[in-house]
């Protein structure tokens, strides 16, 4: 598992190959950072696909793994690096190419989420998917990992809007599949089986993303709930009736958390907080906005407002998007990421509060709860080993729970690194061997990201 | 490639295996009449996952071809037997329940499309796709060939709502993948992979599916206009704008066959007719109607009419709907599925007519046109062998023109039997062969739906 990158650099251009070692110990980790990460022999930077042809064929003749890296925002440790491996960023691969007549974006996979949205705005489109890294994380990661957002609770994930795919595959050769058509159903639904593979099949290196008119301007409701067992089953009685825009929760310590960072006023007493949106048009937004609203009322908010302005609706969404980095100010974090059927949200909020308690360890959590996806973050003291090991206890015992309740370790992030252990659990033996016979068909010498999923 | 089924049937409830030659004969072939269908040695009509696994084991152990039959409606020739084979038909595998509070209904396969409507609809719920075949075409079929219909355009096809399956495998193991959370980024996204997978990876047994709050009353416009190439200008100016929740195109012989079977006073002399539908609610709504009447009177309507009537808007719809079967009494028909992207839909339209000339054979051009999928409808006396030459001729003319214009042999009915010849040329060798590596490492004895696609 070791070559000489050198004879890699002699077949691209100057300076693409890197081996110097203070710049590869930038790219190791992703934002999981796991201490187990290897050290690559190479980063390769290409800017074309041809490129990365070049390097997969020389990892392919000299069974080096290779490990793509977007812009490494992964969460779950989909991007890091083994040993000996190459390191293929795709971050100067960033050409955009806005279609308008058949509202599709063709996009290299380095550019950012925040990007494309940016570029299809300007062509007066919209690309909705919307993580709340948006502004940091790659289109070619968000493809990678399937990865969701905010408004997939009306709007759908990422592999609802990729209609075509340009990969490279284990042995250097590039396919493309799909297409801008709208429909097709010619051959194996290929384009779908590599949106959200993690890596482990092929390498994309572009992406025809389908986009939509733009979003119409959109009403917010903000509730306040003295707990988070009111706030949940205000989730219920709100995607009983309708589908919003957007339903998120935070908890009193996420409020707090963003409130140190933020200072805009959250009320720091608060158990819970919802945050939903409607951007049905006129007459039927207010509607929704009413019957949010009530919904709240109902199941025991304390304050509801709303509002129709856009930066009032967007200082809340802000907060919430800011949640993940102002908990992670109050010590080291363990990322969650699990999803229920929605009628279990509640047992899932309650479960995880008992997990924290019984296992001595705050856990904040925060939530895609429209979607029944939640992001419990569990906060720890890296120098406590004490507290470090009961951290990574309440990790597993939250994505037993998913399980236990019949849903999943992970909506949005990927299973990377940190979470295949549990894998097996979610998926039963017979699923897990399918999805090694599908990974050995496609790379056979498994050199495409090994150490993830499997 | 023979066993006597008489060793399936006694592990198998009393008249489950059925080998009546004339009751075989009328499961030897689906609605595309395939003349080079075989002849099965017997039929299974199983009710439980645990038969359709025994039916499995047993053709896996003694190498029998196995053909999933859903209702039969196959456009393409993808449930037809070959000689020697078990046909295994899902008739009878019908339940379905409604679970209100997840917004799903869990199904068998057997079930139709229109009966599961149906069930939603009484729990105040939608599900939306809805191929023209809905009140005779079955959900599993649907799921195989990831069909499409009328709403697309705005909604999506079948794949946007399987959220899980369970399935047989090859080797009779029967696997759950996805469930019902709305979003799963754990493991390979298998679920997708079966979509569309027209039964050569496994035998789907259950589908979960996804449901939406019912649609908002839709508005709808029919315009008339004097050629075919006013009206697919006229598509375009639509859907650069909006996404109406139906486009639907009709040529003049469609509509001329139409008038003669349904005597419901379509204009005879109209060159094309365009029948599009705004879901959009309220004031919204009445701006799309607005948009899209000055979009058809723009591109040349002689005469536009818009009504809120659901009875009426449902009169045109239906007409729309029964093209195909009204077509089907000029004569025998080859049926396509051609999709392009958007902007290349007047070369498509255009082209079908030059292929039409060059021919001289009667094609009729129906579409799902808001998504760029076509049905160009060839017409031909069987019993003319000059004009079944000429015909197929146009058959394969008129996927190279798709091919060329960059889109797809089939937007949603598959590709079967009868467009597998084509299908190599669409995808490449590459692809192709990355098709091939997945079936085999799926059902390395090729038990599964053999004859179609590869």
């Amino acid at each position: 598992m070791s070559a000489d990158p050198s004879s890699l650099a002699a077949t691209l251009p100057d300076g693409m190959v890197i081996t110097d070692p203070d710049i590869l110990a930038g790219y190791r980790q992703d934002r999981a950072a796991d201490p187990d990460a290897g050290t690559p022999v190479a980063l390769v930077r290409p800017t074309s696909t041809a490129e990365v042809q070049e390097t997969v064929r020389w990892c392919a003749s000299n069974r080096v793994p290779i490990i793509t890296r977007g812009a490494g925002t992964s969460l779950s440790g989909g991007a890091t690096a083994v040993d000996g491996a190459i390191m293929l960023s795709t971050e100067k691969m960033r050409d955009i190419v806005i279609d308008r007549p058949t509202r599709t974006a063709i996009v290299q996979p380095g550019i950012l989420n925040a990007e494309v949205k940016a570029a299809a705005a300007a062509a007066g489109l919209w690309y909705p998917p919307d993580p709340s890294s948006f502004e940091i994380c790659s289109i070619g990661g968000n493809v990678a990992t399937n990865a969701g957002g905010l408004c997939c609770v009306k709007y759908g994930v990422t592999t609802d809007y990729v209609l075509g795919l340009e990969v490279v595959l284990a042995d250097g050769r590039a396919v493309r599949i799909g297409g801008r058509q709208l429909k097709d159903s010619a051959g194996l639904p290929l384009t779908k089986l590599f949106v959200g593979s993690e890596g482990l099949l092929g390498i994309i290196t572009e992406v025809t993303l389908r986009l939509l008119p733009p979003q119409d301007r959109a009403c917010t409701v903000v509730g306040i709930f003295p707990s988070v067992h009111e706030a949940s089953r205000a989730v219920l009685a709100v995607t009983a009736q309708i589908r919003p825009a957007m339903l998120e929760f935070m908890d009193s310590v996420s409020i707090n958390a963003v409130e140190d960072m933020l200072r805009m006023g959250l009320d720091r007493e608060a158990g819970a907080l919802l945050v939903a949106q409607s951007d049905a048009p006129g007459a039927a937004g207010a509607a929704e906005v009413e019957l949010i609203r009530r919904a709240f009322e109902d199941c025991g908010a304390g304050e509801v407002f709303a509002t129709d302005d856009p930066a009032e609706g967007e200082a809340f969404t802000a907060a919430r998007r800011a949640a993940i980095p102002a908990v992670e100010r109050l010590g080291s974090l363990l990322l969650e990421d699990v999803g229920v059927p929605l009628p279990s949200l509640p047992d899932l909020i309650g479960g995880v509060e008992k997990i924290a308690a019984v296992n001595r360890v705050m856990i904040s959590v925060i939530a895609h709860a429209g979607d029944g996806n939640t992001h419990p973050l569990i906060v720890f003291d890296p120098d406590d080993a004490d507290e470090a090991e009961r951290a990574q206890r309440a990790f597993g015992e939250v994505m037993d729970l998913a399980i236990e309740l019949d849903g999943t370790i992970t909506g949005e992030h990927g299973v990377g690194r940190l979470k295949k252990g549990w894998l097996p659990d979610q998926l039963g033996p017979d699923v897990m061997e399918l999805t090694t016979r599908i990974k050995n068909a496609l790379d056979p010498d498994g050199i495409l990201n090994p150490g993830v999923v499997l």
